[in-house]
């Protein structure tokens, strides 16, 4: 077999040809061992923005990314293995609330997860906002841990579609990020890669989301599950709310308070559904709940019982945490300085700008900028208000929890202008736009 | 002023935007000076090539470019400067023709060439097979003879347009080449730098040219034209056939040999008819001639009156090569080896895959691969029938000229397969297909 260089794949996406297996094969084999350029790679992710790729086309760059370097084998893990994926949003912490009380229902779920660039850091930096929580688990004890506890999450300590990363690291300095059939082959070669046989997205839409108007979103959704399913695994998706934060707590340590919260049943709202939501489809795709409505009365039995909590504090032990967080939040670490950003005027909340408060987040110190930048796991912002609720002139619309390294004016000239004020009511947001099987 | 960042640029192309000055600017500078990397340059200059650019931005990218490095000031040479170039074919020997004989009638012709990467050497690498001939000359020494002998043909020793050498570069290994907006920049700003007043363009068009079709070129000459007149400069173009080679000599003394046939009266044909017409266009434009008719008049006058050939022998001179080959070829480099290609059969040649010939004249050793090997002066191929022609079973269609380095066996297989043989007769191709002014 004659190699197919790297010329006869520029120039026929040049010109809106269809690239064959062969052909994309080839391009990944090249971003992998190094022998395309980073300029022939970048030209080729320009004329795909461009010209598109048809549904062969992604499913044939995902399968080619997940094959491009070690790939989970979870067979030997008895029952139905599930992972759920976000494409992230602030206050989101599902996958904290989801993964335990899933695994209360006797599902497998075998989650790895990113850090993350971005507003807040990633499932990894919130869990290690745990006292003793390790999440570098080396491949084995990830799948005895899954295994012995229903579930677990870590690292990508096996390198999972390799490709992906030089890909991802090109398309962020030449503005092919948002370009779907880009993102869907980056989200679903690693979960391809990473082996389960159900996999639930939850795609965000909004002001604080990758893909911002509902029509973006849903065409991301579509494409994700019906190349997910080309690939012979079971994906449904969930279009959710981002035009504000999920939760109310933005931050590390704030998340894993949050998630506690509504594991022990102490909160309600809006985290708590989505969360039920998608853990309730993933039940029912792997075969434990016959419908999504009984796999949500499940969910809800299990936060009931305290079996979810339970669960969440096993899992947490297991990965060398200190479950007793579970029990009592003031273990987790604590921001030294609150400020209170009162509300301008009387009136209704009629919007809140999700990517700014993400950003206060990050100046706050709760996110990174860098790859190699730490994050503080104590500072966030704890939200008082949401869409459509009335609020009185003087009154905190949220709450700074600050650290020494925290721009807390930066942070605060940010949210100020994050939250809008209307005489008129406005509707709090549709929280789950659409399901997509 | 804050700085255009590259993914501004990046962005507004991909979605298929107008760059403004500003930004096309920015472009070309972080391309001079290495502030925008590799993958951003090819992923703009793919965007470019699908996206397209108006006439307003190929301009604006064609004027930074020719300011991104040294330009010409030719002011201090009295009388108009004409200047020409050709996008290349075989058997393209007009400058060497037009340029001595444009002068004898008055016009300063002040030539800067390429050495270029292709079939045969270009126009530098022809000069080079002169004993003696330097065409290394320095800003001053080429200005001199300019205004002392009326013309000099020189390497680029100032460094022109050193934008177009990164962009180049990159362009040839990302299959962005054929792309108008580019292609026009590339040649336009490298003229515009070298000062000339007058520019006449010859865009080949058939199976040796860069443009494959006569619509193709013929694009490519009207956005020339169009964006050279816009610059300030007079420009015209000739669109002329490389369906088959233009001259019957394809090497470099060989075709210093012809250019001198032509020069002294002793060849007409093609190349002849083709080198008159381009140099009428440059006497005319120049308002040396008041037609194109009454230039190519002069022309015919200065070979009658051997004025031409006199003035490239005096060119060869203050160049520092031998002038007596003007009057004895045989002082040219002459190759050990002749091997002729019969005909497989009688017929009328009707077609000559023009790319073909050249190619096997760069196995002879003419032409080069890499910038950094050599060209052997004396190799070569002459065609002794054109297309149209009737040959009978066994009589020569040409004639090889090898050397020590020759693949011979490989330039017979390529040119077994060039020349193709019909019972029927067909015509000639046109020569010249367009004028564009």
């Amino acid at each position: 077999m004659t190699e197919i260089r790297p010329n006869e794949v520029l120039r026929k996406k040049r010109f809106g040809g269809e690239l064959n297996e062969a052909e994309i094969r080839a391009f990944v084999r090249g971003v992998t061992e190094g022998t395309w350029a980073d300029y022939q790679i970048s030209a080729l992710l320009m004329a795909i923005c461009i010209q598109g790729m048809s549904d062969r086309e992604t499913l044939a760059l995902t399968l080619a990314m997940a094959k491009s370097g070690d790939t989970l084998d979870l067979k030997d893990i008895p029952g139905v293995k599930a992972d759920k994926h976000s494409t992230g949003g602030v206050g989101d912490t599902t996958s904290l609330i989801l993964v335990p009380l899933t695994a209360a229902c006797g599902l497998k779920v075998a989650k790895m997860s990113g850090r993350g660039l971005g507003f807040t850091g990633g499932t990894l930096d919130k869990l290690e906002s745990i006292p003793g929580m390790n999440v570098n688990l080396s491949v084995e004890e990830f799948k005895r841990i899954v295994c012995r506890v229903g579930c677990a999450i870590a690292g990508q300590t096996a390198e999972l579609a390799p490709a992906d990363k030089v890909l991802y690291a090109l398309r962020d300095v030449t503005e092919t990020v948002d370009c779907l059939p880009l993102v869907v082959s980056s989200i679903l070669s690693k979960k391809l890669a990473a082996g389960c046989d159900v996999v639930v997205l939850d795609v965000k839409t909004g002001s604080g989301a990758i893909m911002d108007t509902p029509e973006k979103s849903r065409k991301l959704a579509e494409d994700m599950v019906r190349i997910g399913n080309l690939s012979g695994r079971r994906f449904s998706a969930l279009i959710t709310d981002m035009d504000q934060p999920l939760g109310m707590y933005i931050g590390n340590a704030l998340e894993v308070e949050e998630a506690i919260d509504v594991l022990a049943g102490r909160t309600a709202g809006p985290l708590r559904d989505v969360s039920l939501t998608l853990g309730a489809h993933m039940l029912r795709n792997a075969g434990i709940a016959p419908s999504v409505a009984a796999g949500k009365t499940m969910l809800e039995e299990k936060i009931a019982s305290g079996a979810g909590l339970a669960k969440f504090a096993e899992m947490i032990e297991a990965q060398g945490g200190d479950p007793r967080v579970c029990e009592d939040t003031g273990l987790l670490p604590k921001a030294p300085r609150r400020v209170d950003l009162p509300a301008p005027d009387d009136g209704y909340i009629s919007a809140i700008r999700t990517a700014d408060v993400g950003n206060a987040a990050r100046l706050l110190g709760a996110g990174r900028l860098r790859k190699e930048d730490a994050v503080d796991p104590a500072v966030g912002v704890v939200m008082r208000r949401r869409v459509g609720e009335y609020v009185r002139r003087g009154e905190a619309l949220l709450t700074l929890h600050a650290g020494p390294r925290s721009d807390v004016t930066g942070a605060l000239n940010l949210l100020g202008r994050a939250v809008s004020l209307s005489r008129e009511k406005t509707a709090a947001p549709e929280l789950i736009h659409a399901v997509v099987e």
